[in-house]
Parts: structure tokens; C-alpha cells; sequence
């Protein structure tokens, strides 16, 4: 059956400045830049993905039912959670093309989003789709998606090789045993980078109920006693270590807030111990967490893993899709967030150690301008994170870069990250984020803010050599 | 005496981007929409205005007293609110003239706000003025615009037809009898539609002075005993209900903040006995308001009235004018506001609920990004409020299209509401908002990231359906 | 040795609007103030700069070393602040020039910034080096600068008049005796108008060690006995009249927040004799503060002076930096920062008084369209400070204005301040906010919101009418 209907063709000059003059800067700018290698220093998918190179499945699996900036707007519009295939596993074949169906009839929500655009893209670009997704094409696109699954050149090692990806960090548990990069690594048929990530999040918030049992696991993986303060940091440090000889350049944190408010010694392990226990006061547990985080500052000084701070969100706002559905569907909810106290006990021990590299992330956009920038502007440690999640967005990009650009210029930022579970949409989103830098450096020229040759040179820089370098790859 | 000095004379393109590529697009799109019939969802017209049917009195009552967002500035500039007529009624002409040459002689104190923007608009498109007021020209506009008043097309039904109001909402208190509305539709002259707004604020914040008689007369009102909190309850029920039969679709709902914590039914009923004796804490009276927030929430998903919520402004900022003047008198200043935590109690027991349509308005705009279009993207109750009060405005709307559209498209966004009292000014508002969306729009064209006939349908769908529909009109 | 590489050329258009409509609106805007005096009514410049009229050193004293701008992203990039000179003194010539090569090495890390901007404008428009600094050109530049600085026409009197400077105010300790203003003001060979500025803030920390000395230093001063509270009042108001006697038109005030929250007498004056005795809890000393900085808005009622308010900096946020380098060493922090309710207390008294002007500035950019640009469209009394430190910068003054105009116009504004140490800065970055300006301006004709001729007369009022009436100059 012919793909008809209104044609799905991204244009070449998506993205980039309106004004003619300043297009014509921006188009000679990304040019430069449009076909360089992807750095991926922080995202979420699974290293079994490309260690086991198995043809993905239907095209609702991949696009839909796993990515919750995709499933959001849908259950906001009306569309259950259930029907998309969330929290169910392989979807039998009418389930998966009843999902399709779901997106492809409300494509018009999704106007304006930049999952629309990451999602055009793909299609456009990796599927060679030439209709725009409709409840009337949706078979059409689905059967054609579907069909070019089954090739060979659509397992996730030949879509690595043809995304063109130099490096693709993971998220790991510190207690996973790392296999699936040991092996990817192992296999002689595999000429990529994959490097894990730390990423201790539910090890420091000794309120959850799991807590006891997790540390009582890291114990065991680290082959130490985790039954006192002090053996939960001789832990954390041997597993640490056990993730740089396995690649690791980076430990990811996320919690509600930033604070680093130092405990003394006898103090941390009383409430830990008590929170073994379970008898620690929520207050302290979060007290707990916070000096905790400081710790892993001073770990990161000494082995050199880069830090990462993703603060600021409220995980599972809607408790009863959380406990039907699971983590991760949707509903985490940003709030405002300070970094400027919070961060100071930490950058008065370690801000200028040359070991450290601290990126601060926010999702709370006003931290750009007032705090983010002014630190990375006098720390050496500290480094502004691109935009994240619901600010990893064509006009909130715009907004970063005109937040921090006046304060601490481009070196003090981080480069692009996709923190992406979405495979397929790696390609799509790095490409936004260099149409983008080239516009925002282009309209830099056009104003005779900056010369042409040094957009340039910073354009290659924000691609590539700035995320290596501050991310240690 | 011949108008003369320098012209009025509001350009075609307004407001239209400047490049001329964009603004190419924008007029295509904003033909299409400029002579929509207006859909006016929430506002402040008193219904008697149209009831009555009478002329329009001088100049400055119609235009300057009692409009606030022309008296703020005036004032701040030195004008005492009292030579502006503030809180005195009908104004003796020289009176009114004076008050109107006060407003003329600081013209130059508008540019750049949408006041100004509106006004120019009134007085060359409704009154056919033609000069530019000064305190030159002040008596000639002055003599032009009232010898309009006297005549039958400038009178408020001749008004409402020609501005082309298909709908057109109220703000009432839930003691009203609704009599002015029931007359106006009963009258067989009549045929338009206006509806009432049930707007309950007084009576949920217990530590107002007036609160025990307020709620005495609610149970007057509902033929229901107050004198405990499910009585308070069963008032509302019913006074709900009757607005609902009397046409309301919406209840508005206007505090400092937007917490919904719960309260179990003993501790509720504790306090608000204590409070109707005049015993209750100031904090319990804040706990009180927020449980009966939730308890609203309860009966809008019962009964169908759509919630609003304005929270966050500090009210009658300057308790000597307020004495004096009363409220609404432009010294309410906004106040940070927090959604995500402070509604969780809400969207936890009703925000998939398939009654509930929750429209979140704000004058603190970080939470545009951070909050309110997170939540609006995942809850199918919630929509995103347009810009409100300070921010109904040209840059005001474009960030906050900037900032929402990103994470919601436009499906999930409320429409325009005017909320205004200045009958005069909603066909300026209106197409204030139809010039910026277009705007907007055609910026998305013109960067590829939107195809026109896509721009134009969400267009269309924003100056009518989308309200029509979010608040159930 | 002539200079050579990459050319340094600003160009006349620069930071006016890319699209050429608009830009050619702006430059016929910008062509009439380009070389309008400047009136600066609030810096750092030290008055006997002009008094001694001294040459300037070395480029690196005068450019590098005590400009935290320029030596905080220095910072940042690893170079220590010692070898910028930074806390040493007159510099040896080789470490200066060591110092100036340290920024030539790495001029790309300004790129997008101010700093880049008004260094450039420096070099070119007042040293005439035509050469791009770099590790290459460094030497040269030096040179260069160094021939120029042993000139008379670079002595400070000399730029004084060159740059067009009308007026200028420093910033003074209460206790200064005015000596360089006095001996200046009698000197007949200087024909200038420098004002002294009361800048109080440490008379206010009542927890700082030093608190009860100055506090002594200040009754010496003022021949007060300040044992007591009410004999600090009479003798600050007894140093702000010295001041005014002085050519003083304002006060300065920097606190970590804006309240303004009333003590009874008596409690103030018995935290007070507990503060000096050094016995008052750390909250008493800010509730003392609080209480004191309403009290400084009543005698600016009755004396006059203007007040003016840069609150939400942590300052010294790195301790060991401050400890060793002194303070404004480049990690001062911005803190989100509330307005409303904490300047209630001071304008339910005194906000509408005629005698008081109260300028409010931000480093927090979130308050100027939620609170800020609020206030100063209703008390006459309230200014909105333009953009400052962090914030006087291209977008972020764009941001300001679009933030701001909407709700007060432009006669609500203060005009710009340069705010400055660094002398020679101080035309740039006034050419800076004219351009800028004219843009918003040109912007806002091209959008036809307003007439030429009034953008014209709009923007010579901000850049001479505006400030000297603001701040009574």
C-alpha cells in the first residue's frame, strides 16, 4: 500500500533563525558541524540493547510505549496509560498497532513539542516515512516502520555505526556487576564505545522502605560491611573504583534537593545506624542524604569520577499511576530549586580541587541566570548542564544559552547531553541541539557580538571537545 | 472644533513579528481569525450593564475610573486616585473632564503597555477618534467620545453585537440570586448569551472579620444551617447547583496560595465552629481554606463547573488606600507560587477524574515552564491558564507561548479569558491575542517546525474551541 | 613593532537588531544619544582617582586586576587570582604583564560576554589598538596600552572629559570625611561634578565582629553618642546630611534580603545594647537590620536622599577566597529574592510620601514582571533599578525591558547605572544600554506599538531625564 496523504518532509533549514541574513550565517555554521560525531556522555539506554543486537520489535515498542515524553500528552489527552502498552511488556500485535494508532490520531497535540519534531525526524530520517502520521495513515506508517525493523540495518549495531555515535555513556546500578559492558566490550565483533555511569541515588535516601535491604546489597558487592556509616563509604569508594576500571567517567545524582550540609562523624553514624533500624526521623534521613552527598563530592575529588547533580523534581506525583504503572511515566513533576546555599558547604571544600568536576542541572530554568552561571563562573570545579528534559527544547535551549552565554560564556557549559531512553531519538536530538547553538552563535555574528571564525571554533568546541573534556571521555 | 495634532491611527500589522518573511505568514493566519465571534470564558462585566441597556455616562467612567490597570500607573505618577474619580461614583462633568485630561496629559506614560495598546484601539475603532489624546487635544477627544455615548449604537446591547461576543461569563457571589441574568434571558429583546460565574472566595477564608455573617447569609441563601462545616458543604452544593441551572459553567476560585492540603471531617468541623466563634488560630484558618480548596475540587468533578485558579497575589498591597478606596484599586501585587506540591493533595484524589477541568492561572510566570505545563501534560484534568492580569501583555503572551508550548503544544492551553471590567476593551483583548498566537504560529512556519495548514487549524482551534471546550461552554 | 592578526574592529552597528527594518529604526534612535553626556548616578570609582589625576599604571592594573568581572571567569579556567594581582598592590612590571598575557591567552573564554564586549570597546575606542588580543598578541597590546597610559591625554581628568562624563557618583563609607570630594569640588583647575553616595550597610550587620567598632567610629564621627539605639538614629542622620552638605543625592543599601519589618522602640534598643555588648542571638541582629533599614527609608523622606536597594547577593561565598583575597573577588551569589511582603512595612508608611524615591535593583531577574515593575506602577515613590551586575548584559537588559515596560512603561525606570570600579569601562557600557534601547525601542515602531517620534523622545529621557531626575541629580 502507497504511503499518501500530507507529506512528511523536515526541511533542511528547520531550526534556524528566520531572518534571512542570519540564516544564511547559521546554515554555513551547522554545516560544519552537522555530521560530527555524536558524544553521549549521559543517557539511559541499556548496554544489553546493542550487547545483544536483536532486532527491535514493533514500532510502538520503540517509539511509544517506553518513552514517557510521548505517553504524557497522550494520557493527558485522554488515552490510558494501559492503551499505550505501559507497564505490560511485548504487546501482542494488535495492542502494539492500537498504541500506534493512539499517537498517530493525535499527532496534532503534539505540535509545537520538540517530541514531535525528535519524532519527524526519526521517522523521516531513519525510516524514510514520507507521510505525516495520521488516524489515516497510521497503518500505512506502521507496516511500513515495521517492515524495515526486520532488516539487518536496523539492529541497534548498524544504528549505531550509521548515527555516527564516538561514545554512548549508560545509567547503572552501583551494585550491577557490569557484565553487559564487559561483554559488549569483550566482543570482537564490536567496535563502539559504551561506558556505564554510578548512579547511587536510592543508596543515600534512607527513608525509602527498601533502603535497609539495598545497603545490605551494596554491602555485598562491594564485600564489605555496610552496617555502619563508615562501611556504606568504604563501599560506595570500592564500587566507585570497580566503575572507573569498568569506563565509568561520571556518577549521576538526583534527589529532591541540593543541599550538601556536612554531619560530624558520630552524628552520620548514629542515623544511620538508626535508619537500619528503621528508626530514623525523616528529617534526619534527609539530613543523612545530604551530608551523604557531600561524601560523594569528596570521592569524586579523589578518583576523578565527574559529578553530576539532576536536582529539583518530584518523582511520582501521582501516587496512584505510580504504584499501578511504576517509576518513569510520566508524571515527575519539576520544582523550584537552590543551589546557591545548598552548594555551599561543597564548593568551600571543594570547589577549586582540581579533581573535581561538578555539573549542575536544573529544571527549574530561573536557576540559569541567578545561580548556575555565577557559580561556573568563578568555580573551576563547576560546570552548567545543557538544558534537561522538559528544558531540552528548541525555545528553552534558546532561553539557556541567553541566560548563562553573558556570565560564563560557552566553556563553563557542559556540552549537549540527550539523557535519552529513546534510542532512536539520539541522532534527532543532538541534531536540534547543533541547529540551534549554530543559530543562537549566528545571531552573536549578525549583531557583531562575536567574529565569524570564532562562532565557529566555538560551535566545534560545544560538539565535541567541550562534553569530552568535561566529562573526562 | 476640528480634531487635529498628531494622528491615531492603530496599523494593520500590529504586533505582527517585523521580519517581513514571518509577518508574510502571520497575516495569512491572522485573517483567517480576525472577525471570529468572541468567546469570553471569565471576566468581570457586571450583567445589569446589559440588562439595563442604558447609555454609557462621560468619558473617564467609561474608560479611566474604574479600570485599574489605567488608574495604577496615573497614580504612581502622582496623581492622587481621587482626581481620577476613584471610589466617588457619578462624576459631576467638570469632574469627569478633569479626570479624563489627567490621563490624556500623561499619555507618554503608557507607551509600551497593553493599556496603552488598548486604549489607542478603543478610541480609533469603537469611538472613531483620530488624534492621539494629549493635554492638548484632551477637551476635543473628551466632547468627541461622550457626543458618541449619546447615541443608541453606543449604548452596551448595541455594543455587545457589534464586537461580536458569542458568549460572554460574569463573576458572581454565590449569594446572588442571579436575578440580573435571569432577566436579561428572559428578555425577548435580547439575544445574546451571557452566564454567571460562581466565585466562593470570601466565604472560604475563615479569618475574615466578615466570615461569620458571610456564611450565615450563604445558608440564608441555600435554606441550609451553616452553623457546621457539612452544612457549609451542603450551602455549596446547593448554591452550585443553582448557578449550574442558571447557566454557569465555571467557578472561580482566587487565594494566596494553592495548597489543597486535607483536613479529616472532625478537624474540619473543629475549626470552622471555632472560627464561626471567632476562636480559630490564623493558621487554622489557613488549613480550613485549603482543605475547603479540596472540597471545591470534590464538587466540581460532581457537578461539572469548571475550577479556576488565580492564587498568588498579595491583595490591597496598601492597607491606607485600600481603607479609603477599596479594593481593586491597583495596589495588588503578586506573590512566588507553588503549584506541584501545593495541588498534589488535589490531582492525587482528582486529577484523572472524568469531571474535573482545572484552568491554573498565574502572575508569578516561572511556573509556566516549571509547573504548570509538566502538570497540564500529564493530568487530563488540567489546562494551562492563558496569561493573566500583569501578564496579558505582547511579550508576556509570546513568553508564555515560548514557555508552554514546548512541553504541552496548545491542546492543553485554556484559550484567551479577558478578565476584565472595561467592557470596551474586550474586542482590543481578543484580537490582542489572535495578533500574538498568529504571531507566534507563523514563527513556527517560518523556521519549519509547524506546516501552515497545521498552524492555521490550531489558530482556528484557539479562538474558539479551545475555550468552548475547556470551560464547557 | 607593529600589531598584527586578527583585526579588533567594533562595528558601528553593533547590538542593534539583525533584521534590517528594525535595525534601521534603531540607528536613526541611537544616532541622536550616541554622544549624549553621561550621567552616572552609582559606581565605585574612588574620587581621589580624579583628585590626584595621577597616570594609571600598568594595562593590567588597570584592566585586569581590580575588575572582578574579567578576573572571576579567569578564575574559573585555572588561572589562581594571584597571578592576576589580585589582594598584592602595585604589580612588578613582569607580573603585570604576566597577568595581562593570562587574559590575551584567553580572550576566547569571554566570547558572548560583556566583558568581551566593553574590553574591545576599550581597546579600540580609547587605546586605538586595532588587533584581537591573543597568547600572540599579547606583548603588543601591552605595549601598546602602556605608551598610551604615559600620555596626559590618558590621565584620568583627561578621560574624564573625553568620555563626556556630566556627572558621577562613588560610593562612601558615613564615617569618610569627604576630604577628596571637598578638595576636588575646590580644586579650580577641575571644572567636573563628582558627588559622594551614603553607603551604610555595615553599620546595619549588628552579628559582624567589627559591628561595635564601627558603630563607635560612627558616634566619633557624627559626635554622637551611639551607645544606644536611638543614638545610632541621630547619628546617621546627623552623616547623611554631612553627606548631602556634601553634594550627596542618594543612599545605598546591599543586605542579603529586602525586609522591612518594624520593632517597637524599646525591643530595637534592647537588641541593640545586647548587640554591642556582643550578646544578641543571630536572628535579633537581622530582625535589628530589618528594623534599621526602615528606619533609613523615614529619613530619606525627611532629608531627601534617595534610596536604593541591591539586595540577594551571597556574598563571599567562598571562604577561604574571601579569607585570603578580601571581598568583590568574583563569588559574590545571587539569592532568589522576595519583594513584596518585604517592603510592605515600608511602603504602607512611606510609599506614597513625596520625599521619598526608593530605586529597587535585582540580581534576581524573576522579580521584575511578578514584583517589581508591579510596585512601581503603583507607589509613586518606587523606581525599577536597571539590570545590574550579572544582569548588565545585552539579553538580559532585552529580558528587563520586556519584563518590566509592559507593566510601568519607561518613566517608571530608573535610566541606566554603570555601576562600576573599573573607570575607563564606564562609556561602553553606557554606549551599551543606549544601543540596547534603541532597539527595544525600534522594536517596538517596527511593530507599530508606538510612533517614532515618541521612541525618539522616550529614549532621551532615559538617557538624561531619567537619572537625573530618579535619583534628584
Amino acid at each position: 500500500m502507497p504511503i499518501r496523504h500530507a507529506p512528511l518532509a523536515p526541511h533542511p533549514d528547520r531550526l534556524l533563525p528566520a531572518d534571512p541574513g542570519v540564516r544564511a550565517i547559521a546554515r554555513r555554521l551547522y554545516e560544519e558541524v552537522r555530521a560530527a560525531p555524536i558524544v553521549s556522555p549521559h543517557g539511559h539506554v541499556d548496554p544489553r540493547l546493542l550487547l545483544d543486537d536483536a532486532p527491535f520489535g514493533d514500532p510502538a515498542s520503540l517509539l511509544v510505549t517506553p518513552d514517557h515524553y510521548v505517553t504524557r500528552l497522550l494520557h493527558a489527552s485522554g488515552v490510558p496509560l494501559e492503551e499505550l502498552g505501559v507497564g505490560r511488556g511485548p504487546l501482542p500485535e494488535a495492542d502494539a498497532r492500537r498504541a500506534w494508532h493512539r499517537l498517530c490520531a493525535r499527532w496534532h497535540l503534539f505540535r509545537g513539542t520538540p517530541v514531535r519534531y525528535w519524532l519527524e525526524s526519526e521517522l523521516a530520517e531513519i525510516f524514510d516515512v514520507r507521510v505525516r502520521p495520521s488516524e489515516d495513515t497510521a497503518d500505512a506508517v506502521y507496516d511500513h516502520v515495521a517492515e524495515r525493523l526486520t532488516r539487518d540495518a536496523y539492529r541497534p549495531r548498524a544504528l549505531f555505526d550509521r548515527f555516527g555515535i564516538s561514545v554512548l555513556a549508560t545509567t547503572d546500578d552501583p551494585c550491577d556487576d557490569l557484565s553487559a559492558h564487559a561483554a559488549l566490550a569483550a566482543d570482537p565483533a564490536w567496535t563502539g564505545r559504551v561506558v556505564p555511569t554510578f548512579r547511587p541515588d536510592r543508596y543515600l535516601e534512607a527513608a525509602r522502605p527498601e533502603w535497609a535491604g539495598d545497603v545490605a546489597r551494596l554491602g555485598e558487592a562491594a564485600d564489605t560491611d555496610t552496617g555502619t556509616y563508615p562501611g556504606w563509604v568504604a563501599a560506595m569508594e570500592a564500587r566507585r573504583r570497580y566503575f572507573a576500571e569498568h569506563g565509568a567517567t561520571s556518577a549521576d545524582h538526583a534527589h529532591e534537593d541540593a543541599r550538601t550540609d556536612p554531619l560530624d562523624a558520630a552524628e552520620a553514624d548514629r542515623i544511620y545506624r538508626a535508619a537500619l533500624a528503621g528508626a530514623a526521623a525523616p528529617g534526619e534521613a534527609v539530613a543523612l542524604r545530604r551530608h551523604m552527598l557531600l561524601e560523594m563530592a569528596r570521592m569524586s575529588c579523589e578518583d576523578g569520577l565527574v559529578m553530576t547533580l539532576h536536582p529539583g523534581v518530584r518523582r511520582g506525583h501521582h501516587r496512584p499511576t505510580d504504584a499501578r504503572y511504576g517509576p518513569d511515566t510520566g508524571h515527575d513533576i519539576p520544582l523550584r530549586t537552590e543551589f546557591t546555599d545548598a552548594l555551599r558547604p561543597l564548593l568551600e571544600r571543594y570547589g577549586t580541587h582540581p579533581g573535581l568536576r561538578l555539573v549542575l542541572f536544573t529544571v527549574d530554568e530561573t536557576a540559569f541566570s541567578r545561580e548556575l552561571a555565577p557559580l561556573a563562573g568563578f568555580y573551576p570545579s563547576v560546570y552548567v548542564g545543557a538544558p534537561w528534559w522538559f528544558l531540552d527544547a528548541p525555545e528553552a535551549i534558546r532561553r539557556y544559552r541567553a541566560a548563562v552565554t553573558e556570565t560564563v560564556g560557552f566553556s563553563r557549559t557542559s556540552g549537549f547531553i540527550d539523557d535519552t531512553r529513546a534510542f532512536c531519538s539520539i541522532p534527532a536530538r543532538h541534531d536540534m541541539s547543533r541547529r540551534l547553538d549554530s543559530g543562537h552563535l549566528a545571531q552573536l555574528v549578525a549583531e557583531h557580538r562575536l567574529d565569524e571564525d570564532e562562532a565557529l571554533e566555538t560551535l566545534v568546541d560545544l560538539v565535541g571537545d567541550r562534553p569530552r573534556e568535561v566529562f573526562r571521555l
